[in-house]
């Protein structure tokens, strides 16, 4: 992640993720959300927030869902029915559940799926936010497999390239795969510029877009660098920024995503249709293909050399994806996730509210 | 494609299809290619002329296939094997075979396997050049079905983010799905800011390059407009070019890439062999998800509301991958391909000395 999407020291609370858990759950709970689905749904957001993806952890997210329970745009008590099955492959209705409630179910329905037959692969429709898509590939990787997951979330606020109107969301895609000693390979990338969620985390903490990020609202992009705007002021861009810079691709990627979540599950044309978007997950045995061993050597021979690749002038070291996910796993895990005060303050005017209990310091 | 990389029209020679067909076979026989072969590999190049991906047809392939027959570097009488096998999976020794000639025998074995049990992958390892992604994507269009196609080719010349020494091809992704009115999806990307390939286009035809296309040899990337520079003065970056403008997603993309075509063939470390990479075949059968004609319907709808999208200031419209080249393939059917003389030279002479005849004009 980027420097200016991290919470500036000052302005940091170091949280045990055992007690940003119980909270968590607690006030899923008080939404009416059973045990199994709290325990659920906050596995995937403090997982985001162990692996520094806080963005999609519950600073940005649980006051939303909780406002989405209110509301009823979401149901508290989902009973998800599969619409259609093959050995393969499945189709579900998440009966508005919580996303993150039940995406780990479809996702073990992939992986079983593959256990048996070598791949399989479920789309979700009509649910709510997934928190991500690296949560569900990743789990792949627990079960020595390839993961791969998506969903067309986040609404009409991104233009195609060479575009004036809004017609996809942020479109994110998720691949992961399991290595030996080397921490796995997890990428998770919106097809956007920058995730939805970090113009939020920019906003407050007070730093700057980058140009050809965001686009005013006739289409044209912004190449200046710009405080980040209030909702509803701009478009956001595919990544690249500009069709000179590959904006093109990550369009097209965006495309293939709308067509593996919305159309491949039923929902419908998410350009036309104002719905929350659909999601796709696969699982594919690595034992299907070739020898599981030699496939984990070579991961870490592959991955070590990306992490051991001399840098650039200017850069201290190369990544690859997964590798700082993985570091600020075990560093999280032992000093504490480092939420903003703000949203520990959240929690505690809410936990004090509602009489939820509430220790996170 | 940019303007910049079209043939310019003083340069153009155009040759109906048919004749381009029977000549390019023709070479790949004289190469020892059997007849089933050359027509194989004639109709992966052409497709690409006729689309307008003239990046991947006979003007930048050909010749050096020629080459690497003569090198015995491709083996023109290849016999593929199938070396691990499952209901919905199979991995390939392509037994050194150029890749177009092998490489929609994967295909259709992903596909057949799809349409048994739902989905259906191949991995394949020892071919030569693919000839891009796209046209095998496309197959699984024909039958009904999403195909999705990677190959992990094009050497050790792209810069990982941040990293100074190049360790990945330009590792293509290719997406395809079909639609029932509109022209299918297809998309078909270099992770790569562009493709190697249309840097020798670029050449050709005196173009320049975009600021953040290329780097120089420390991995800076260089952030003016240059000429084409020759083979071995450069590095590519993954597109995005830069960090803030979303490179480190090509690059991960360019890993998940390298994973699946040569990890999963096994191959081995495409950054540390010198191998000429992997490939990747998958067709996912619509029917085994959801109702064929609702998803047709479906894709109609949304396609059309890309290419009806009010363009940006400055622009004329927006497309949708695969709409400019199902354009192309349409006019370039009737009106020939517009190559450039320079390959019609080529073609003309390589047949003058070697007693083939060759009816192009």
């Amino acid at each position: 992640m980027l420097e200016r999407f991290k919470v500036p020291e000052a302005d940091r609370v170091y949280v045990k993720q055992e007690r940003a858990r119980k909270v968590t759950e607690a006030v899923l709970r008080h939404s009416g959300v059973s045990a199994a689905g709290a325990r659920a749904s906050a596995e995937v957001l403090i997982t985001n927030d162990l692996r520094g993806v806080e963005s999609h952890g519950v600073s940005n997210g649980l006051r939303r869902y909780v406002r989405q329970y209110a509301n009823k745009e979401l149901n508290p008590r989902p009973r998800p029915k599969i619409l259609k099955e093959t050995s393969t492959t499945a189709r579900v209705d998440g009966d508005l559940a919580l996303g993150t409630e039940v995406g780990a179910w479809c996702m073990n329905m992939a992986i079983e799926k593959a256990r048996q037959h070598g791949i399989g692969a479920v789309s979700l429709m009509n649910t709510g936010h997934l928190a991500g898509c690296g949560y569900y590939a990743y789990m792949a990787t627990e079960n020595d497999m390839i993961g791969h997951m998506m969903t067309a979330g986040g609404g009409h606020q991104t233009l195609p390239t060479f575009g004036a109107k809004p017609l996809l969301g942020t479109n994110p895609i998720a691949w992961a795969a399991p290595a030996r000693k080397m921490p796995p390979f997890l990428l998770d990338v919106a097809t956007t510029q920058v995730a939805g969620n970090k113009i939020e985390l920019a906003r407050r903490t007070g730093h700057t877009l980058f140009p050809g990020w965001i686009a005013k609202k006739d289409g044209t992009a912004i190449m200046e660098e710009v405080l980040a705007p209030t909702a509803g002021t701009y478009y956001m861009l595919p990544f690249g920024g500009t069709r000179e810079n590959g904006s093109h691709k990550a369009y097209g990627l965006a495309v293939m995503n709308e067509i593996m979540c919305n159309e491949l599950s039923s929902m419908g044309p998410g350009p036309l249709l104002e719905h929350a978007g659909g999601s796709f997950f696969a699982a594919y045995s690595i034992e299907a293909f070739t020898d599981l061993e030699k496939f984990k050597d070579d991961m870490d021979r592959m991955l070590e050399a990306f992490a051991t690749c001399p840098p650039a002038p200017g850069f201290d070291r190369v990544l690859y994806p997964g590798l700082s996910e993985h570091e600020e796993f075990v560093d999280r895990t032992s000093r504490g996730i480092p939420y903003h005060r703000e949203v520990v303050e959240w929690f505690e005017s809410y936990c004090a509210e509602t009489g939820i209990e509430c220790e996170l310091r």
